[in-house]
């Protein structure tokens, strides 16, 4: 199966400004992409990145640069066979979970995010297709609906945690241990602890 | 294996107070929490909800008026042999995701909470003792370590959302189908979809 992961070469994480200057977020979003990527492998997987903008890494890069929406259902549209995409925010994913993606054979299997996100998806079905906004995973329940398609559901934490907001970041610090937490310790990030959820700080 | 659930029935979801009125938050904590007994009765387990004041329903109740982390303890000090302890508003809870918690002989297994907490756990070790404030679940693991009890933690999107804040309320709404989705459906709260992620609002 085809795995692709998405990337924002051009001007990723920006709702990470309030804690990051625009280089970092560069920087960070190239690490969490590295993990993914180092994830994929470990499940066995060889990646694609469809990244908006050329990038210069050792794994295969196609180049799309039409919204992610569009960009995906490029994909979906043009590739024999099933296929799985992963977001590249994935900092929190392990062998173990991502595996489950690719553990059943339902026609699409679906990866909730935080949020009402896809954070991930598998499909087998030809006529599936990605609306990314808004509550996507209701959308793309609906669309697998439509097609009769055959769906299932991850439950991972783990897959679920996408870094996106500042508040993500606790997340990492909390339950990673790939590049990306390692980043963000080095940059000087930490736990902010108060009553309630924990947050993040500069220390 | 004794299975307990805290409950406060005194002040319950003060942090849904943005949303939903005194008396709704009552409401609403006691759905959560007959939505969460009747999980784990699907998991043929026979909980006890442990609660800071007596309380008028038909599952045994304990009552002790210290604070959380307090009480816990006090249930792990006098209790015989293994301990479970399921928070009362894992409105997503399901029985496939909390048997998980039961699954595994480790000494310790912890199912993390999103920003940082402990939304359920197992303790098979007699020396186990919690600390539901600030980083839990860190402190948690660091517990574990000091008496060399082997731990296991649970990978689920459904464990690790507590319903607690109003960007919580959205989660029931998506994937939940116990009676606090309907509960809430009924009240007039619906999703807010923006850009990024999802929230709440009345409708």
């Amino acid at each position: 199966m085809r795995t692709f992961v998405p990337f924002d070469a051009v001007e990723p994480k920006t709702r990470l400004s309030p804690v990051l200057s625009s280089d970092e977020r560069h920087a960070f979003a190239r690490v969490l992409l590295a993990d993914v990527l180092d994830t994929l492998s470990a499940c066995g997987r060889e990646p694609t990145v469809l990244a908006n903008a050329p990038l210069d890494i050792d794994t295969p890069v196609l180049v799309d640069d039409r919204p992610l929406t569009d960009a995906v259902n490029g994909v979906l549209a043009e590739k024999e066979g099933p296929v799985a995409v992963v977001m590249a925010d994935l900092g929190l994913a392990t062998p173990e979970a991502l595996s489950s993606l690719y553990a059943t054979d339902d026609d699409v299997v679906l990866a909730p995010g935080r949020g009402g996100g896809t954070n991930a998806f598998c499909a087998r079905h030809p006529s599936f297709r990605v609306d990314y906004h808004g509550a996507s995973i209701r959308d793309h329940r609906a669309i697998a609906r439509e097609i009769d398609a055959s769906t299932e559901t991850i439950d991972s934490f783990r897959l679920s945690t996408d870094i996106d907001e500042p508040i993500d970041l606790a997340e990492l610090l909390l339950h990673g241990d790939g590049q990306a937490a390692e980043w963000l310790a080095n940059a000087g990030i930490g736990l902010e602890v108060n009553e309630g959820r924990v947050g993040v700080t500069r220390l």
